[in-house]
C-alpha cells in the first residue's frame, strides 16, 4: 500500500541521510521525497511517499519519532489530504506534433516554459492521476526528460503537519 | 554560492541514504532535494540545491560519480536552465483578507486549492524569486503552514540532464 508521510525535522546536516537511512535499512525503497524549508526557515518539511505493508511503516514511523532532530512525523490518510506535484516535461516538438502538445497543455492547464527549434518543455502541476494521463498522451509524441518534484501534500482545512 | 545540481540514480533503495550522506558527512547542509522517477522507471533523477565553496561541491561532485548506483552528475550553470518549484501555503481568511489574498493568486497566477471556513490554500509555481516574494507578501496576512517541493531544474534548449 502506497504511503504519504510528511516529516518535520530541524535544519540541520546529516537528518535527510538518517531518515533514508531508515527506510534503506529495512529494504524500503522511497517513491519519491522532497524536502525544503518550512515557514520556519530553522525546520525543513519532508513529503515522503513510500510502497510497503502497513505493519512496516508504522515501525519505520516509531523509528522516525526517535531519530534525533525529527520533530513530528504525520502519516497522511488518502482523501484527508491534497497533494500536487510539479513536472518539467521536454518533448519533440515536430511540425505535425506541435498543434497536439500545445492542444494538451491547454486542456490539462500547463504552461510552455521553454521552446527549441526541435523541443518544447512543459510545466504542468496537478495530483497522481491528472500527472500519469498527461505523461501517458504526450509519451506517443516523444519525450526527451521528465523532471518531477515528488510529490507534497498538506492536510485539508485548518489541520496542520508542521505545528 | 549556491550550486543546483542533477544526479541520475538508478532506483533502487540506499542511493539517497548514500548521497545525502556525502554531503553530511562534509558538513554541507542541503537546502532542498527532491527525488522522483524519471522518464525510465528503473532510473530516478534527483534535484539538489546546497551551498558552498566552490572547491568542495567540486570534491562532492567527483565523490557523487564513483557511487555506485550514480548514473550522472551535472553541475547546472546560473542562466543555462530553468527551475521551478512548487508550494503549497495555507494562510489565515479573514473578512479583512480575503480580497488581498485572492488579488495576491490572480497577479500570481496562482490557484486556491483547498478552502475552510479560516483558511486557504494556495498552490503556486515559480522561481526562487518569484516564490520569495509571493511568501513576503502573504506573510502579513497570517501563514499557517508551507510546504514546498524544492526546486527542479531542466537545461534549455536541447540540453539533458538524464541521457
Amino acid at each position: 500500500m502506497k504511503h504519504t508521510i510528511s516529516v518535520l525535522v530541524e535544519n540541520e546536516f546529516g537528518v535527510l541521510a538518517r531518515v533514508a537511512g531508515l527506510f534503506s535499512g529495512r529494504g524500503f525503497n522511497i517513491d519519491s521525497l522532497s524536502v525544503a524549508e518550512s515557514q520556519d526557515p530553522e525546520v525543513s518539511l519532508m513529503t515522503i511517499v513510500t510502497r510497503g505493508d502497513d505493519q512496516i511503516i508504522e515501525q519505520i514511523i516509531k523509528q522516525l519519532h526517535k531519530l534525533v532532530s525529527v520533530l513530528k512525523v504525520t502519516d497522511l490518510h488518502e482523501g484527508e489530504y491534497l497533494d500536487r506535484e510539479l513536472i518539467l516535461v521536454k518533448v519533440n516538438a515536430t511540425e505535425q506534433s506541435k498543434p497536439e502538445i500545445l492542444r494538451l497543455v491547454d486542456i490539462f492547464r500547463g504552461k510552455i516554459v521553454d521552446v527549441s527549434p526541435k523541443t518544447y518543455t512543459i510545466e504542468m502541476t496537478g495530483g497522481e492521476d491528472k500527472i500519469r494521463a498527461v505523461l501517458e498522451l504526450l509519451r506517443p509524441l516523444g519525450i526527451k526528460e521528465i523532471c518531477r518534484t515528488g510529490k507534497v501534500a498538506m492536510p485539508r482545512g485548518i489541520q496542520s503537519v508542521t505545528v
